[in-house]
């Protein structure tokens, strides 16, 4: 079937570009803050066809002209220019079409005798061709690539309140949708987009608002996110369409408390309104892609959509282009979590063509991390790093524990997913399995391959080998250097002297280094159980320490958790879940954020990870393999009676249902374990099974 | 003064992308066939000012947002959003203004208690804040860089001629213009436009022709090159708008010849039409920008315009940005010829800042090209690169002998330029003068030491050394392998055995390689005066030959060639002079090229040597040092008996005037030697030198 088709990559970059050229901050447009990339204007598309003959039809994105090479000399060659249609003569020939395109990026759609699809190449005009890029958002030869294709749906505010300088709707709920204004008088009116109402009344600090001169009484805005409307006109009248992706809820839970069921009905919306040409941050404020922030959403993804075409343009649109010279969101935790984020797409869904696509850039990226290593392979803060880790404070003098650990799971995953990638049958990622013996290398000695590199299975071996060595040297070091023997946890900086210790450090340690049994005991009763050390207070960082929890089978925790903080916040009137939440503040105080008053984002998409404790921990589906071949079903009720629901998998999901006196699981595929009291029963696909719940 | 400004090199390249997407061939819009680079279209522009304080305005081509930092820490910064008129308080502060724009490039104008100029800085969110871009052509803030800044002026046909189905204008001489077309009454209209009468009157093979439905009457067209004007239309009639860069003729030439005199003035005007944003190679078929042909240009530029800005940017925009993964033009040589370019750039205009600005392209360029050497040194085609030279048969199998003179000269070239530009005192470029003692480099060290390099004089002298020391052993082996012994002079390949003989790798010879006078001797007399070695048939390395014969003392020569070959053809009706010119042809097979009927183009800069030749070598001026510190005046009349003529050097011109009884000079800047008969005279700034010519 035919399909629009790019250079692989661009078609991303092109609409992270755009995405990131929207924000709108107090009346003005505010231009991103990182490096962004742009399309490439001029790509060739090819491939080597044989046909009967007969007429091919050219759409593009762009201007085009093609050729067609019959054989191998240079008069061999027919030129066509920019037809659109062409009579290709039987036998073999390769098809070369150059699109140009200024404006957006190009791209094309071939039908006829022959067709593009993804077994077609592209190339920047570097020599460097590669297989295309295409997606099952764009077959329809009517609709470029250039559009994304969002969903409509009209929708009525709930209730108008006319005040004394204008009119206020209410849609009830946050939204994200195109308004148009109509029945003006006025010269100019003021429109202010507010997520409470209180933002939606104040003209200086609203977030997103706007002073424009109605034409024929009319003004209409790009979408943007509210729930409130004023509207600096007392005749205005509203139209609005809400634009969404039409993604379909695979994942379910239901249980008999309906706190926790609202939690996450309010979780799946928030983290839909956040799911648009990639993973958003917020829907508000800056509708920006942040790794770490996408990383998340892997995982919520994974048990509410499972849609990997989300979490491709995602990773995609973070990876940037070469040359690649600072980190992702000028993050350095961020760059280690997309390299992470890449293995995580691997392992859910066994995509092995689409890392082999993935790997020059992951190259690029790492060849960055490697040029910025200090001599002892630590990561350091150099000019332009932000190091974060989370809004929270933290000793981050010299090399600090939480990046040298994502720095290493990094290497361990950009080593496993070159092996990954380029082996032939399936092998799991990360096994040590015997291997026949290859060469000694260094980092730098796989890096200076490059220009001939073989791109074969025993490339992807060698390169593995050397950054597998490289991350647990690593490892070691960590533990050398950010154990504290006395304290027996990490502390965050060893340089300092302060011997300082967090949640975070602790928590990064637990989940992504390897620690003995007793170390993760120690962390978890010396760190996590313990008051005194400060409290997280994201729900960015609740997302691993719950994760912490639920590992050390503390079965309560969670849904305390969701229903004193989610609970509470829902409270106080949330309709989607908030950036961050403090319960002992009130009104008003709620919506402030990096010192401004309506600067918090009401719909953040890290506060959707509801969904994926629940269904991780509570039905308790959790991939054990590569794209769920393997994969473990421990359902646990934790506080709850009794709960139902479904966890996507690939071709189909895993029903869990649970009741005092039963547990009841049915997956559509082979592969599943139910384990029940530490007792393993197979699970067959399509058949019920059903075991006592003692 | 408040200036435009720009991240170093983005202008051009916007300008170049523009300029590249313009070709028409046959009816269809003909993408580029060469790899084309984007702007970046987030760029950040920063200066740390100390006013007393006041307001200042901001224009952009983008969204903008501003901060103001007045110290180290984060709370010290004001953030002012898009706003376009800030107060900045008295003292100290460092002022960052952001723009992002998708659809052209990013570039601002800054005025008021400070003002943007070539002391701010950009960098595009990488961390590599480096000296912006600025230009003189973009001072005005009311017209930003976005539209480049031609003239108009309406220009008239001289013939209106009505044929059986439409009309046919002719302007006189060839033009590149605007058309407008009016009192048309066709429902589709053809119009073609035709460098000759003959394509003009060619549907099927003018080469620039539209079909296009007038609106009311009318249709424009964006300016093209023609002389005649075919309309389909009976009824038509036509505005034109000659579109052109207001370059000063700053170089004359006229002798008793008036056909001399003819062809310097057709040369001059051919040039014009091909200086526009960039030197083009010829004003009709592709309007591209192409390396060797630029070089060229930047040599008939010295004795015409003097222009530094044409020079400027047509450098930049042929380096294209990073990552550079294939030859410019995806010609090898003209790689080369770029590099060799920089260095004829600086040595005429000693632009240090410049050349300091191109160091991170032409490191990218270079490193592309050490990537791509055999073992031994030698550059051989790899996939991707065209060897051309010429259009022209040599014996090209394995390592070309052209290709690796250009090669180290290239390679001595971008070793003096690191010197120079990173020099602090003014020295010659190339000398060996005695240097502190500097560590064994080889290349790839020096390449290596690129991720914290001190741009210091001391690293542009390493550098130097490690390049001129690749370039001297490369032009040993060119020595060693191409050099024949019997033949003794330079063959072609020696890996083909076949030792055959070019007047192409013998020109580059006796030009770039240092030869010993006995060889270059043995070069003139056995390639270039022998008739049995093929002829140059292209304008292109005629420019080179007349060179050898001009070095040589062949004095006649010169005006011989200029008689026979652009004298005749002038006598065919040219009105600019051609790409290519054989002068047994007759009509129509004139503008026939590539293999079709019109594609010859009838206007190409190439031709315009004669400018460069008679101001070189009959007026005699030639720089000696940089920036025309030191030049030569070496009249010699060749077969004239008299000619005047100025040359433009910085800050003024040298007037040349010969008659039979005596030669005088005057300069309008010292440094200056007159050379008559071996004798030397000091030439004194603004006073005339007067010697007997005998």
């Amino acid at each position: 079937m035919a399909k629009w088709i790019w250079k692989f990559g661009e078609c991303e970059i092109y609409h992270s570009l755009m995405l990131h050229d929207r924000r709108q901050q107090y009346g003005y447009p505010e231009p991103v803050v990182w490096k962004m990339y742009a399309p490439e204007p001029v790509v060739v598309f090819q491939k080597k066809v044989t046909t009967e003959g007969g007429v091919f039809h050219i759409r593009a994105c762009g201007h085009i002209s093609t050729t067609v090479q019959t054989g191998q000399a240079p008069w061999e060659v027919k030129k066509y220019g920019g037809r659109t249609e062409i009579l290709l003569e039987a036998g073999t020939a390769t098809v070369q079409i150059r699109v140009s395109n200024l404006k957006t990026f190009p791209c094309l759609y071939v039908d006829g005798i022959i067709e593009s699809d993804e077994s077609w190449e592209a190339d920047d005009l570097s020599m460097n061709f590669a297989p295309v890029g295409v997606s099952s958002l764009f077959t329809d030869k009517e609709k470029t690539p250039e559009l994304f294709p969002f969903s409509y749906q009209p929708i009525s505010y709930i209730k108008k309140e006319k005040l004394e300088k204008g009119v206020l709707f209410d849609y009830g709920k946050e939204t994200f949708a195109a308004v148009r204004l109509f029945h003006l008088t006025g010269k100019t009116v003021r429109v202010n987009f507010g997520e409470s109402r209180q933002e939606a009344l104040d003209d200086e600090w609203s977030v997103i608002h706007f002073v424009r001169e109605p034409k024929e009484g009319e003004l209409s805005y790009a979408p943007c996110a509210f729930r409130y409307l004023y509207v600096s006109d007392e005749s205005a009248e509203v139209e609005a369409q809400y634009e969404y992706l039409p993604l379909e809820y695979k994942g379910s839970f239901r249980c008999e408390d309906e706190l926790v069921n609202r939690v996450w009905s309010v979780a799946a919306y928030t983290f839909h309104l956040n799911s648009r040409e990639f993973f958003l941050d917020g829907i508000k404020r800056d509708r920006w892609v942040w790794s770490a922030d996408a990383y998340q959403s892997l995982f919520v993804n994974r048990y509410l959509f499972f849609d990997p075409e989300i979490e491709k343009r995602t990773l995609i649109a973070l990876g940037g282009k070469a040359p690649f010279k600072r980190h992702i969101n000028t993050i350095m935790d961020y760059t280690f979590f997309w390299i992470m984020g890449i293995m995580e797409y691997y392992r859910t869904y066994g995509d092995r063509k689409f890392v082999r696509q993935m790997l020059p850039q992951m190259k690029e990226v790492m060849a960055f991390c490697e040029s910025r290593e200090s001599a002892d392979g630590f990561m350091r803060e150099k000019p332009g790093d932000w190091i974060f880790i989370d809004w929270a404070p933290m000793d981050k003098e010299g090399a600090l524990c939480g990046e040298q650990i994502l720095y290493a799971r990094a290497l361990e995953c950009y080593g496993d997913l070159w092996e990954m990638a380029l082996s032939e049958e399936g092998t799991q990622p990360g096994e040590m399995q015997p291997r026949e013996a290859v060469p000694e290398q260094t980092a730098e000695t796989a890096m200076a391959m490059d220009t001939d590199m073989a791109m074969d299975a025993g490339m992807g071996i060698k390169i593995a080998k050397v950054y597998r060595q490289k991350a647990r040297r690593l490892y070691e070091l960590i533990q050398e250097r950010f154990y504290d023997k006395e304290k027996e946890v990490f502390i965050d900086s060893y340089e300092s002297g302060r011997r300082n210790v967090t949640r975070h450090s602790n928590i990064l340690a637990y989940l992504f280094l390897p620690c003995s049994e007793k170390q993760k005991k120690d962390i978890y009763e010396k760190v996590i159980l313990n008051e005194e050390v400060r409290q997280i207070t994201t729900p960015y960082f609740k997302f691993y320490e719950n994760q912490v929890h639920c590992l050390e089978g503390n079965a309560e925790l969670l849904e305390e958790s969701i229903r004193s903080y989610y609970g509470s916040m829902l409270e106080t009137g949330a309709t989607t879940l908030y950036e961050e939440y403090d319960p002992s503040m009130t009104g008003v105080e709620h919506y402030a954020m990096y010192g401004n008053p309506y600067e918090k984002s009401l719909c953040h998409a890290w506060s959707a990870s509801p969904i994926y404790l629940l269904g991780a921990f509570r039905l308790g589906v959790q991939n054990t393999g590569v794209a769920y071949e393997t994969f473990d079903v421990r359902p646990n009720p934790g506080d709850l009676k009794s709960f139902d629901g479904k966890v996507p998998v690939p071709g189909g999901a895993v029903r869990v249902c649970v009741n005092e006196k039963e547990i009841r699981v049915c997956s559509d595929i082979p592969g599943g374990t139910l384990w029940v009291q530490g007792k393993a029963f197979r699970l067959e696909a399509g058949k019920e099974t059903v075991v006592k719940n003692c």
